[in-house]
This record gives C-alpha cells, sequence and structure tokens, in this order.
C-alpha cells in the first residue's frame, strides 16, 4: 500500500473504532451483526485491511450511523495530522 | 451482488457523476487525472463496481471534493427512494 493509502486506512480504522465503542459494541458483537469475521473487524479497526465502500456500508448501518459520518471522523483525522 | 449492495452501488456512481459534472470533467479527464481506466470511471458511475474505499477517495481527491460529501449525496439519494 502506498503511504497515503495507509494514511487513509488507519485513520477509517480509527473512526470506524470510536463508533462501535460509542454504540458500546464489542468487536464480537460488530462482528456477529455484520456477519464479518471478529479477525477482520479487528483488522480494518486496525487499518490493515481496504474495504470495498460496500462492506464500510454495511458496517455503518449495524452501527446505526450513515456512513458519511464515519468518512467524515476519519477525514477529519486525517486533516489533523501534521503534513 | 445482493439489492441492498446494487443499490448503494447505484447511488454512489450517480453521486460521483454528479461531482463529475460538476467539476466539468470528462470520464477522459477524470481517468487521466485518478490514474484509473476510463472503463472503470464509467462502470463505476453505472453503478456496476464495487469500488474499495481507497479508490473512491483517490477519485473524491480529483474532484476536489471530501469523500465524506460524495457518500453523502449518496445516502440522500438512497433514502429518497421508496421502499
Amino acid at each position: 500500500m502506498s503511504k497515503s493509502a495507509e494514511e487513509f486506512s488507519i485513520a477509517l480504522g480509527q473512526a470506524m473504532k470510536a463508533y462501535r465503542l460509542e454504540k458500546g459494541y464489542s468487536q464480537e458483537e460488530l462482528a456477529f451483526r455484520s456477519g464479518l469475521d471478529r479477525t477482520y473487524i479487528s483488522l480494518l479497526e486496525r487499518g490493515k485491511r481496504n474495504p470495498t465502500l460496500y462492506i464500510c456500508h454495511q458496517v455503518a448501518k449495524c452501527l446505526d450511523s450513515p456512513l458519511h459520518r464515519i468518512i467524515q471522523y476519519a477525514e477529519d483525522l486525517m486533516s489533523e495530522q501534521p503534513n
């Protein structure tokens, strides 16, 4: 992955984790609700996967959040980072 | 693809096309700027591809728009559809 892709995956993972914690779900519970593997959720949150948009949409739905809010959170995290 | 996945891909494609047209780019120009194939852009806009989030992020960057705005546009389109 390029540096930019990696940074984006990390910011997205942090955003997903923040929304999951706000919802009070464990990784196991989110995995169960989304039909994804717990290991995959863990990799996503650590920025180790480059998910399809549709997977992000499904995860957002399980977190009762519009996807654009999670993406906005990730974009805000990226813009806060020093260049 | 499930019906829900297909609907989301179609809404996303419409959103990307709307942002591209607003920017005044042809598919060729967006392809050139993003390093993607013109055919791929065309398939994306018609909802025939399920892109990774990073590809969406790259396209959004080439359109000088935060990705969350494009996703929001797609989510708004979806919520306008009758169930």
